[in-house]
């Protein structure tokens, strides 16, 4: 049994790699709700939708996020109304978040709508919120603390990043599902996926319970850096990691982890870095990381996993 | 200056006709909320669309509600997932819905919101909820009370009408602005608009301080019958009038708004029914009233003005 931890759409790609070769018993898919929010009502969780869409095959390739086919009739009207504008909802992608919304006013768990709406669209496998409690990361910025989704879509990530608050991340429970595949003796290996470390991955770890569970880990745990040459495949990765004073690349992801990972995976584009990252006590991998297909996704996860059995 | 009272589509038309010969200052429009609903998390007030999007042009001729050139996007995906499908949402029209439960919930009222959307829609007349308050039809039937979009969407007007229940309604506070329109001395007539006499006028018409305005009043009321040879030009009027035991025409209307009119507007067709209209007592007007055109919206505008003129 293998669990993954997953942000967005990076994370994603790797997820349906591993979902190829996993069957739904072997495999975990842990998924952030830190960037989870509430917008004209509707509860938002682009993450687990990232993670949705992808296993389901009905996500974007080109745009990177939300459904393939996609309209914006909702938001064209939204707009003539004097509504917010500065946060996309396409029309099909709104039933979703409707839906969720409207099962979760039900009395319903994040868990279990996130599992209702994984089945209707026919996933085998089960994608699971990382906890049911609410987490929402803030940016600390220069113009003062800044909700993830305002900095992220509304302000294009382009405040210098101070650091970041994962509110309610401490005292929030870990799914008790997440948690039994942590403490199985069926267990044989946490992947860290390649999504964002300070927004997707750090709201997770900053659950207590996880981190301690991590710390304590029997089976080996594989990182996968979301960093090539110095870039991030997607995203604010490597301005955030530049602006917080390190040097984006694998020694630097390395140290982020330290303590909690025993292996990291990077881009074959950064193999000299090998060294670095055998020097700080990790065993490296540098093989390519890129994911422009089913089959990068496939053969990453097969390597990833490969990896892993060798390390422990 | 005018008070109409309107339900949906067929109010809505009139409502254009008045609207395209008195100026903002001069035409209040009271607006049934008796259908009103909320559907997953979302207020949804079907007349006030109707009104709406028929002031601003927008409204579908064809469908004979919701918005022109309608997607339904939204709707597929929702079906996909196992969403409710029996009440149809537009890509569109959800723009709407979202943005007034955004604003209802930010702590704003009704007929603020209606306002905000109309202008943002170039409406150049004030449309208004009759009530801020929460006025819920309900539908008794053999099958037990049924609420009133279940009753008009989901099972298509099938049951047969027992009787109909308007919660809230006589405690609800009928909104100040109309409540000073029928006070002031700059009132010349209160138009009832051809619309369901049950589900679109009467639950406006069960909010007691209406009800005693309407009686004491001063100046003419005019009813628009929506009936035309013993059928409802769109909807279930006559059949509920069948079932209630009287026959769908202009005398049974006249008998239905007893007291609370002084003339009757009904079809040229049903001409033959003038001397029983007469002799309950009320001024008729056999006139053409199937509003097919803008033209035909404004001719009957003038002539139901005419005609209270003429009566008072």
């Amino acid at each position: 049994m293998i669990l993954a931890l997953a942000g967005g759409v990076g994370g994603a790609k790797l997820i349906k790699g591993l979902a190829s070769i996993c069957s739904p018993d072997e495999l975990i898919i842990g998924v952030n709700v830190g960037d989870d929010f509430v917008h004209m009502g509707l509860h938002i969780s682009p993450d687990l939708d990232s993670v949705m869409y992808k296993l389901a095959g009905l996500n974007d390739r080109e745009r990177g996020w939300g459904l393939a086919n996609e309209t914006w009739h909702f938001m064209e009207n939204l707009k003539r109304l004097g509504g917010p504008s500065w946060f996309n909802l396409g029309d099909q992608d709104l039933a979703t978040h409707i839906q969720r919304t409207s099962l979760l006013k039900a009395g319903n768990s994040l868990s279990m709508v996130t599992n209702q709406l994984s089945q209707a669209l026919g996933i085998a496998h089960q994608i699971s919120p990382i906890s049911n409690f609410r987490i929402s990361t803030f940016v600390e910025s220069a113009l003062g603390e800044i909700p993830f989704q305002d900095y992220f879509v509304r302000l294009q990530c382009e405040p210098e990043v101070l650091g970041f608050r994962y509110e309610g991340a401490e005292d929030a429970e870990l799914l008790p599902y997440i948690e039994q595949g942590l403490l199985s003796s069926q267990l044989r290996a946490i992947i860290i996926c390649p999504s964002n470390p300070f927004v997707s991955i750090q709201p997770m770890l900053a659950i207590s319970e996880l981190k301690r569970l991590l710390l304590n880990r029997l089976v080996p745990c594989i990182a996968v850096s979301p960093i090539v040459r110095g870039k991030a495949i997607k995203g604010p990765a490597a301005k955030m990691m530049l602006e917080l004073g390190s040097n984006p690349g694998p020694e630097a992801i390395a140290a982020h982890y330290k303590g909690l990972i025993d292996g990291l995976v990077f881009d074959k584009a950064d193999k000299q870095e090998l060294d670095k990252v055998s020097s700080g006590g990790l065993v490296g991998l540098a093989t390519n990381t890129l994911m422009n297909s089913d089959t990068d996704e496939k053969v990453l996860a097969e390597n990833v996993l490969d990896f892993a059995v060798r390390i422990a």
